[in-house]
């Protein structure tokens, strides 16, 4: 059983503050900045260019690869890290469409994170504008799915409402129709179990700032199945993923395995931290994360809707369909949240009229939801939210 | 006058280490464990999401990238950070093929640093195989400058030898034949002045932790000439580049300036070691550093070539054709560069037999670059490279 008491006292949650926003920025992991200063003073302050090997710098990707591997149904040596989460995404995509030479449709939905789509966008006209992007709402991909598409890309948890694709279910899908699929986790990895090798995902790629909380700006992670690992072209090919990065050959050859997935230098310094963050997750079971998670959200539905009528439920009622995110629609969502974040409540608004909500059971308990309860009750029942300001702007507009 | 021994003094340099590879790493800045600390505990751990807007996390790209741009001869909002170098070159390539649509060329050459050709190669690959990348030998790419180059893709200074192009003549001509010119600046911020807006330079990238000391993993730069940046087309178009990155459009709408290079998160915690970096760069006038600069690696040369024969300059004896390193061919090189980092000379090696030596006048003196060789002369005269596991190893090969 996950020790939930001790992995909340590994974090520094600040004074008077409920933090329900792990699902952007994850808090700080009290070890963080011991360990910050030694990569400092003892490694880059005294080892400087040979703490690429003494310090082991060079094998970070890959070592913290393997560590958020076992996170999301992954094994050791299918998971690198590298980059942001924009470029993996490109990456990915750029890399699986040329194992589709025929095809000429990606398939997303409206629901994905915009980054992914503006990425996509940006690769077709680099193509020449030979592929087209459809982004049907999440409810009707499947029904898009046919013998044209190349990549179906998703995003398994929709970043405002909460919502859960069948990771599964729409894989094999996507596989009968001879398409290759590419699972964006930024809202899943930490937040609920991932079981990439179970459901046969080709390609994966994930943030590690949110639930991971690996601090802001922490690198992105790439995985690939193993039976394409080999094969596949690496679209961006940088010396770090060359077989012999320090040949300083003047051609390209991939390196073996995932390595060849990596590209430029690694951010050392932001390994330092993610790397305290990732100390908590050796004391986690995803399995109690979530049953804990879906108990912190029913709890939270469940308070608010008896106390706050004018918030309408946007995620699913059914944890299984959830991510580990709350979210509702209020007219005046924007100042609502402002109102709940002067009060230290700290959820974040997306537009339209979402008032977002993010559980994280490493370091919110039962209290920290009855609190912030309390607290967006009184914002609501009182329109704490309707302040001076606000009437003003309407009046204006 | 720059005073360098204040600038000195705003490093932390190990004991009994003369450190020759700051043109690989450079130093810790002794202000940069208090500025992380401050950007863990006051800003991730205090303000947590906020600190996005609170902070300043956000205007971070922009902000440090105006105070590269001083160094470079650009202007304020013609520099953003972000990246790995090699994306970095990525998204300068493929954006600038764009702009010659008709031209089937990128023209570089055989001393450019290995990732940028591995980068453009894999981009040609991309983009179906109808681009040539040629590389000729550096003295000879002006006389293959001619109307089919698309883009001239340079390294403005050889990682190896050191040797430099003439980016203001390269530059003319690449554009008199119709092409655009990306000049790769990783051996040059920080160890030379560079004139980008007077070369009239279309796109410039480079990195931030070599001369400039921001610390192992530091961001990349990429810079936009002002004619071009509001109509180029960021091939990586993240949502960082967008032009409202928080209405959560679907489709992708450029940001204006500069800030549309931009692509995904930035690296928080890496900004935090390169801007306490930058600090000591405001101390520093450019035209003093290149003067110290070439002094050091004349004094360098003029020492070595006294009292090691054996060492054969591989870099240009007139030091206006020279970045901020010298190196030498030696056939033992891999042994000999071993045996001078066991006793603190730090420089290093690059295939097949280039001893290579930084020098930066920021934190390197007349005392280190004497003391340096007397140690290689004493390691050269005795033959101290000639280790018995070095002899075994020949007997072997």
């Amino acid at each position: 059983m996950t020790d939930f008491t001790a992995t909340k006292a590994m974090f520094h949650l600040p004074e008077g503050m409920i933090y329900l926003d792990g699902n952007s920025l994850g808090p700080l992991p009290k070890a963080a900045p011991a360990r910050m200063a030694t990569t400092l003073r003892d490694e880059w302050g005294e080892m400087l260019i040979t703490g690429w090997n003494r310090a082991g710098w060079m094998e970070q990707p890959s070592r913290i690869g393997d560590r958020i591997a076992r996170l999301i149904g992954a094994g050791a040596g299918h998971v690198v890290m590298g980059d942001t989460l924009s470029i993996k995404v490109y990456q990915a995509l750029a890399s699986a469409l040329e194992m589709r030479p025929d095809r000429r449709v990606i398939l997303s939905d409206s629901g994905n994170f915009p980054t992914d789509l503006y990425m996509a966008e940006g690769l077709i006209a680099s193509l020449g504008r030979q592929h087209q992007l459809k982004t049907p709402a999440p409810a009707d991909v499947a029904d898009h799915i046919n013998e044209d598409v190349a990549v179906l890309m998703l995003t398994e948890v929709d970043y405002r409402t909460g919502r859960k694709h069948d990771m599964k279910a729409l894989t094999e899908k996507a596989h009968a129709a001879g398409a290759l699929v590419i699972w964006d986790l930024a809202h899943s990895a930490g937040a609920l179990p991932v079981d990439l090798m179970g459901c046969n995902v080709d390609f994966a790629v994930g943030c590690s700032y949110k639930y991971l909380n690996g601090g802001p700006g922490a690198p992105a992670f790439i995985y690939v199945a193993p039976r394409h690992i080999d094969t596949v072209r690496p679209a961006l090919s940088g010396w770090l993923g060359h077989a012999a990065p320090f040949a300083f050959d003047l051609n390209y050859t991939s390196g073996a395995g995932i390595e060849r997935m990596r590209v430029g230098t690694p951010p050392v310094l932001q390994f330092a931290a993610l790397e305290a963050a990732m100390d908590v997750w050796e004391m986690a079971d995803m399995a109690d994360v979530r049953t804990k998670s879906i108990a912190l959200c029913d709890r939270f539905i469940a308070g608010i809707e008896t106390t706050c009528p004018d918030l309408k439920l946007a995620s699913p009622r059914d944890g299984r369909m959830r991510g580990s995110q709350v979210s509702f629609h209020f007219e005046h969502g924007y100042p609502a949240m402002q109102a709940l974040i002067a009060r230290g409540v700290i959820g974040d608004f997306r537009s339209p009229d979402i008032m977002r909500f993010g559980f994280t059971p490493l370091y919110i308990d039962e209290g920290d939801v009855d609190a912030a309860i309390a607290i967006i009750s009184d914002v609501m029942e009182n329109n704490l939210w309707d302040t001076e300001d606000y009437k003003q702007r309407r009046r204006v507009t």
